[in-house]
């Protein structure tokens, strides 16, 4: 008979998990024990980091992924990680040793104590097996559940005695062997009504979310604004993720503002609103006003029921994104209307000293190459960067969705182990690089060729920016003096460049994209908010 | 009428809670406007840091302390944090912005949906208030709740457009100037049995927990053990936050190991076993065999009801620690038991190289200042350093008793502001370090004179002993090469140096004491572990 950790090990093989994050702790140790030859571990100094990196690695590689963490202080430094990737959606099989069967009722030293409570309420699932021969069985549960849609992170606690022992040989091979589909299209006729509505629409809009691109529907959202002429807006920035739409293409208007008035505003003269693979909205600041353009319809199509039932407004159809945009575009003809006007591409920006943050992303744009990847955590120079570089194929960008800061500089690592063959640039703000310091570690551990771009304002300029937005004055603790991530970082072993001038920050970033080994741009940069 | 926010720093005020740590984001800045002078915000740039060095605060000044985070994913990032507050009984008033209420219902980004839910299971008390003008009371309910005991973290969740709001005068004087006294002492007929059982014992044993500390019961426990003649046991060392009895006392015998079997062994020539202060017991590998010696009995006391409560053996007194060993003082005779044999004092380490740790520490002990506080996480080496330091004063040492990492470095800066005029040493391990790691940040612009003393063995060596006791082999991520703690500190502006020999680590240390400023000493040391 196999043993739980054989059984266990079999079906992270089959199901194609055998890359693990993890920070190792004394109730890990008996599920580690003689790692398997054909797995790779991923240690993160904090575990933060682990999620962080496992977030990166299960977007990139659309699979789900372990992330193994230490009982209830380890899963406790992972929470705001575990926010992100829920925010994300991203397929995480969390694990977390447990006590000793035999000391968690008295709870000894390092007892999860409420193990299932501890992850929640940010997981889809958080379970403890009540018997060791449980675990496999727990664990193919938890994968299968964290891969359906929604997609998200999900829990298993496992006591640190169960791993050696016994489990019933066929009832494994049964919980190795399993598939589960979770791909379903929208009901025929909801496409159909969906169809027709577009075509009856005078002045139809597409907005595309971040879930487009992780269900793989570039394509159709692509075929479907040509097909119909669509003028195409991404998702208000706070919540895009992902980038759904080819931000160089003709119909290609923007990044809709993250407000409830100046989104009405924006899509004023609409009269259908399609949005795709987002919630409905990701507004931050509350700017009141009508939640849509007076006479305006809205659809959205989303595999999160959660996303549906919660917005404020307009009608959703649930299924999978790009099942559904599929069906969608064979049901539509080709449109009569005129096509949109052409987007004029991206701004030109006045000479400053020190650099505009929108300069720094210019001077990238000319060197980016053509299958790069940008991770970022930059929240005073998003619009800027995306502007500049209208990023334009599929999984191409990675950004945190929830808002917590952590996410850019771990999951460029994880990012660049699951797709080796791009080139990853990961941008940072100063501030954002600190929720994830070590992962600067990892990356030159893991020997990924990042490309780190860092700019220095010595301030968190989006707070200062918000503070304007909500008429705060005299609020401490917005000014980051003396932070110099450039050498924290070559403490970790990455070689870092200090550069100023825009053709030096373009030639410092040329030779870190072309070297194979993790290196990082310092750029000081003018303080405040960088828009276009 | 007042503010809300006017009536909530009124009450910080009238409580002496003028020290916010914190990590803002946009959700905060409300409540931070116009940040009053008589306040003091100690920035932290990752949120684990801000509630670790809360934690350090509040156990070191004995009050209510504040933290201030960033909605879900700030609480997120400080769970581990949290966790560590709990385990230490750390009264701490946690709080997090959210978003403003018109916009919570429909989940615009950073709200924080499950706000109540979030920190669970590791507060004590977790609320929204569900009008603006609740927000002073909940605010004064968990200050009190944290500091009743058992002292603990408390959280409120407070949306971001409540602090203008207008509040009853009247109602908010009520708030602001009750008062709630907590501390209770056994009932006497309690007391009485107890002191007749002690007289009876013909050899009892005392064992001083980490609550004996943070009580003021350091007098009584002394006065106790020579009245009564009792030999002292310190309780299990990963469950041993603070030091409850000097460690240089003729009476004291040494640490209690951490596990079921060696704690009988132990204590196995003792009739009476009497805990003050400690759950019974903080066990960590599970090594079976009896509870307690055959025939003999255990009685605890303690003022958390859940310790009590759980333990698998023996009575408990449920009363505080202090009160209710005073108590039992008084009630006792003068003992006509022999005193325990002298404890013959630190033991002498046969010369490395590398450096042994208990070498190290036996350097740091020569030029240790009377007055001196260490804070400790380099869980390889914990019993080298209380076996070689003998730390005998109230309030000389701070530990995670939770085990999670990441408490020691932030809280040392916590530490060392609640104690401006003591020295503050922290012991860390090269991984122990990067959980925390950029409270060097904090501690630098603090400008807190801490000494760092940090140990570099390439490995996490606690894990490679855990390892040999449950007989694990070819685990992963258990070697740490390439950490270089020196460079990463002085990359956040803490003066660094790196010495071998002993001579040198003394005055390095000597040297770094006499500063006015954070500096660090590096030294490589042998792997393995350092009991002695």
């Amino acid at each position: 008979m196999p043993t739980v950790r054989e059984a266990s090990f079999d079906l992270f093989r089959a199901r194609g998990m055998t890359t693990m994050f993890g920070n190792p702790g004394s109730t890990e140790l008996p599920m580690l024990a003689e790692f398997p030859a054909d797995f790779r571990y991923v240690l993160g100094l904090q575990e933060a980091v682990v999620v962080g990196m496992a977030d990166g690695y299960a977007q990139a590689s659309g699979r789900a992924t372990l992330a193994n963490l230490h009982t209830a202080p380890g899963v406790g430094n992972a929470m705001g990680a575990i926010f992100n990737a829920q925010a994300n959606h991203s397929p995480l099989l969390i694990t977390a040793g447990q006590q000793a069967r035999a000391q968690i009722t008295m709870q000894a030293n390092l007892t999860n104590r409420d193990a299932i409570r501890m992850p929640q309420p940010l997981v889809k699932w958080a379970y403890e097996p009540p018997r060791a021969e449980d675990v496999p069985l727990a664990l193919a549960h938890g994968a299968h559940l964290a891969s359906l849609p929604p997609r998200g992170p999900v829990f298993v606690s496992l006591p640190m005695d169960d791993w050696g022992a016994a489990v019933d040989e066929a009832d494994a091979r049964h919980a190795i062997e399993r598939t589960v589909s979770g791909r379903a299209t929208a009901d025929p006729e909801a496409v159909r009504a969906l169809a027709a509505r577009l075509e009856r629409a005078s002045n139809p809009v597409f907005v595309a979310g971040p879930d487009i691109d992780a269900s793989g529907a570039w394509d159709a959202a692509v075929g479907l604004a040509e097909r119909q002429r669509l003028p195409v807006w991404a998702t208000p920035a706070p919540g895009g993720g992902r980038i759904g739409f080819p931000e160089n293409h003709p119909n290609f208007r923007g990044v809709l503002p993250p407000a409830i008035g100046p989104v009405a505003q924006t899509l004023e003269e609409h009269d259908l609103i399609l949005v795709a693979g987002s919630s409905v909205f990701p507004y931050y600041p509350h700017i009141p006003g009508p939640l849509l353009p007076e006479d305006a319809e809205l659809i959205a199509i989303t595999s999160d029921p959660d996303e549906a039932a919660r917005a404020p407004m307009g009608a959703a159809i649930v299924a999978d994104v790009k099942l559904t945009l599929e069906a969608l575009l064979e049901a539509v003809p080709e449109s009569a209307r005129p096509a949109p006007e052409p987007n004029p591409g991206p701004q030109e920006i006045p000479a400053s000293d020190p650099l505009d943050s929108s300069t720094v992303h210019s001077a990238l744009a000319e060197v980016f190459p053509e299958d790069g990847i940008v991770v970022l955590e930059s929240p005073s120079s998003t619009l800027a960067l995306r502007n500049q570089l209208r990023l334009s194929r599929p999984g191409s960008y990675y950004f945190s969705s929830g808002g917590g800061l952590g996410f850019g500089l771990a999951a460029s690592v994880g990012v660049q182990l699951a797709q080796p063959d791009r080139p990853v640039v990961c941008v940072l703000g100063e501030g954002s690089a600190q929720y994830a310091i070590t992962a600067f570690w990892s990356a030159v551990a893991c020997k990924t060729p990042i490309t780190f771009l860092v700019l220095g304002n010595a301030e968190y300029a989006i707070l200062k920016w918000f503070a304007e937005v909500e008429s705060v004055q005299g609020a401490p603790g917005l000014d980051l003096p003396a932070l110099d991530v450039a050498s924290v970082a070559e403490g970790y072993g990455v070689k870092a460049h200090r550069v100023k001038g825009r053709d030096e920050v373009r030639d410092a970033l040329a030779k870190a994209l072309a070297s194979s080994r993790p290196e990082l741009v310092e750029v000081p940069v003018a303080p405040g908010m960088a828009l276009f």
